[in-house]
């Protein structure tokens, strides 16, 4: 049962606020494990296996790791890198292989989304093929919250806070003049509503937009814009809060709208997303002040409005993985499970990764009112953006993890 | 010397995460007054004067009014309405009069900008023209920063904060994947580079942008983009911060030649700012990864990052407004001075309204170094944008102040 070797940590795909929690959970863990006997991370997650550019985590200050739960982003640094099946081609698992017999890893840890729980799953997979005794674990990512087996995402509850408080503060400014403005605010989530759906949260403090539109429902600009004319004549005033990933009914996203127009005369490339798109038929249909607002990165990197839920579940959930496999489990990802009753409680939970790479978390159907979010989805998300975060600070401004990133030999 | 009556305080000009801190500060000197009989807030500024609307503070709950010092915008309501020169058209005089006898106004406080000061000033003239004893107090507020008469204004130190806290974050998150991107940011502040400046403070962290354009500097879009271009060759990444108001050396606005290409071919309005019509170039010249944020109304309303040292003052610097004026001032504006020495240190001064009308508090050019901003902002921004602001919260989210804003009779 017991297994003695390095282990490799890698991040994948968009960064969060919390993902760096997360390392900070499995480097801890791994740190104090007995069994694991040197701590890699992985630069730009598995390009970093593959291309021999490991850190040494033992060599960097604990202090410094610590910080990283307050530090957002991927601090080893990202990818967006599919592997092959490896039965049709098994070029890049060779190299793995070679790589982990190099350092004599027995140990994976892969933090991401969905795509990154398929590379965990064909790690695994090919490992067991090739009779290498490895563990593979995943560690769950993504502001989106469309990651299957987990109640929520780390990343999410984050993310989600950072828009809730967004939209309640440009809720205090959009209205401050007599004379009427139309606020159109950018989610992300192209195939997800949840990021969307927390700009309604605020309507709990009296600070709600008026129209919601996720990319679950099919988005047709001209009722858009008779649903934002209804509200803007009846209050003088209009915030409609949309996501990235609205389209119409032929599967077109509006952004596509926006680009179509600037490319097709003058060869430049889309100059504003979707809210932009729609800031500008309002403004030449109706004839009023507009104002297109995207979250854009700060959504998922905004780690001075982080979630203390958020970030310490990410932790958790990394520290985990490290323990679940070192205790022998392979193939599965740690998950967030909810327990019944009022209060906000949980357990940390084990899927297989299988399960994991081919589904997806959808928002339901159900929680979608028309332009409203409904109470249904406020119990589920308040808990997530709970907590307030003391994080450290230096000369007013967050204090980040500074790591020594040296090279493994 | 003891004057008793009424007061009235407006809020004017675009609002700050702090405005509502200086309503604070007056209405708390106000209400402890022995000598101002009654409490009065001017919805909308002037114009809730003009048009009779305003509401009676003293209905507020206490505990209610306190909460202002951690909500954004400008709680009664905000103009941008210029007042006629009364020797030429005195109609709007004569009916503010009208309301000051009214209510029996003897003072009357107004927080804004420049033209805010110098609304404050006519009103002062008028009122002395006409021999109506009443005392007359401008309370400074602009993120731009660009108010003569004191060392900096409330709601800079907010907007810097955030703005330097997001860029930081952004450092950390633009950087994340090995394939390179350029990001651009855009920054208010249309013809003082106030807040582009701000962008510079997480250098100190290492987490700086490689360029910044002040609008005091002619803008100029090939060397722009050849400025990119050596910095993404060299580090296969770039951050640039742009100030909104960037103009080339005809005086015409960067953000205008993104609204004339789409509105020459299509009618449509400007579909982004000056970053996304440079981004769209990067794009296409460079042909990388491009992304541009403009903080937009976040910078100005973001209070969940607002700085200590700024709502402090802001509260300060309205109290002292009140203060000043029962004790027989009139015609001033409360302003910041700064002591000599190392630590950080002030005191509150009181300038002319006249002079503050008539001038700008303009970023000094000697500390713009190329593309740079020098060692000598960060000495004068960094004590500005310190402590930490415990601001209250309810279910994860600010708790805003709930006014009841009764009608006075």
């Amino acid at each position: 049962m017991q297994l003695k070797g390095a282990c490799i940590f890698g991040q994948s795909g968009g960064p969060t606020s919390v993902i760096n929690s997360s390392a900070c959970g499995v480097f801890t863990a791994a740190l104090e494990s007995g069994c694991i006997t040197r701590v890699l991370g992985a630069a730009h997650g598995i390009k970093g296996v593959l291309g021999d550019r490991l850190y040494d985590i033992g060599r960097e200050e604990l202090s410094e790791l610590n910080y990283l739960k307050n530090t957002p982003s991927s601090v080893l640094g990202s990818c967006r890198y599919k592997l092959a099946d490896w039965k049709k081609d098994d070029t890049d698992y060779k190299r793995i292989l070679e790589i982990f017999k190099k350092y004599d890893v027995r140990y994976f840890f892969y933090n991401g989304g969905n795509d990154s729980m398929d590379t965990c799953q064909k790690i695994s997979d090919y490992m067991q093929h090739v009779d290498y005794e490895c563990r593979v674990m995943g560690v769950p990512k993504t502001i989106d919250n469309d990651l299957y087996g987990t109640d929520h995402c780390p990343g999410y509850g984050s993310a989600a806070k950072y828009i809730a408080t967004s939209c309640a503060e440009i809720y205090q400014d959009a209205r401050v003049y007599d004379t009427g403005a139309v606020t159109i605010i950018e989610c992300m989530g192209r195939n997800a509503g949840w990021l969307t759906a927390a700009a309604s949260l605020p309507s709990i403090i009296g600070c709600g937009p008026d129209l919601i539109y996720m990319p679950e429902v099919d988005f047709d600009v001209e009722k858009f814009i008779a649903d934002v004319k209804a509200v803007y004549e009846r209050a003088n005033n209009c915030i409609a809060v949309i996501s990235e990933g609205i389209h119409d009914k032929n599967n077109i996203f509006i952004a596509e709208y926006a680009s179509k127009i600037a490319s097709d005369a003058f060869g430049h490339k889309q100059m504003g997303g979707a809210a932009a798109y729609l800031a500008s038929e309002i403004s030449a249909k109706l004839k009023c002040k507009t104002r297109a607002i995207e979250f854009s990165l700060l959504q998922r990197c905004g780690a001075h409005c982080a979630s203390k839920c958020d970030i310490d579940e990410a932790f958790e959930l990394g520290k985990k993985a490290v323990e679940a496999a070192v205790g022998g489990m392979n193939g599965k990802m740690t998950a967030v499970r909810r327990l019944k009753g009022n209060e906000y409680k949980t357990e940390i939970v084990y899927v297989d990764l299988k399960d994991v790479a081919n589904a997806e978390h959808k928002f339901p159907v159900e929680w979608i009112e028309g332009t409203s979010i409904s109470d249904a989805f406020r119990d589920y998300a308040l808990p997530l953006i709970a907590g307030d975060n003391e994080y450290p600070r230096e000369n007013g401004l967050p204090r980040f993890a500074r790591l020594k990133k040296i090279l493994a030999e």
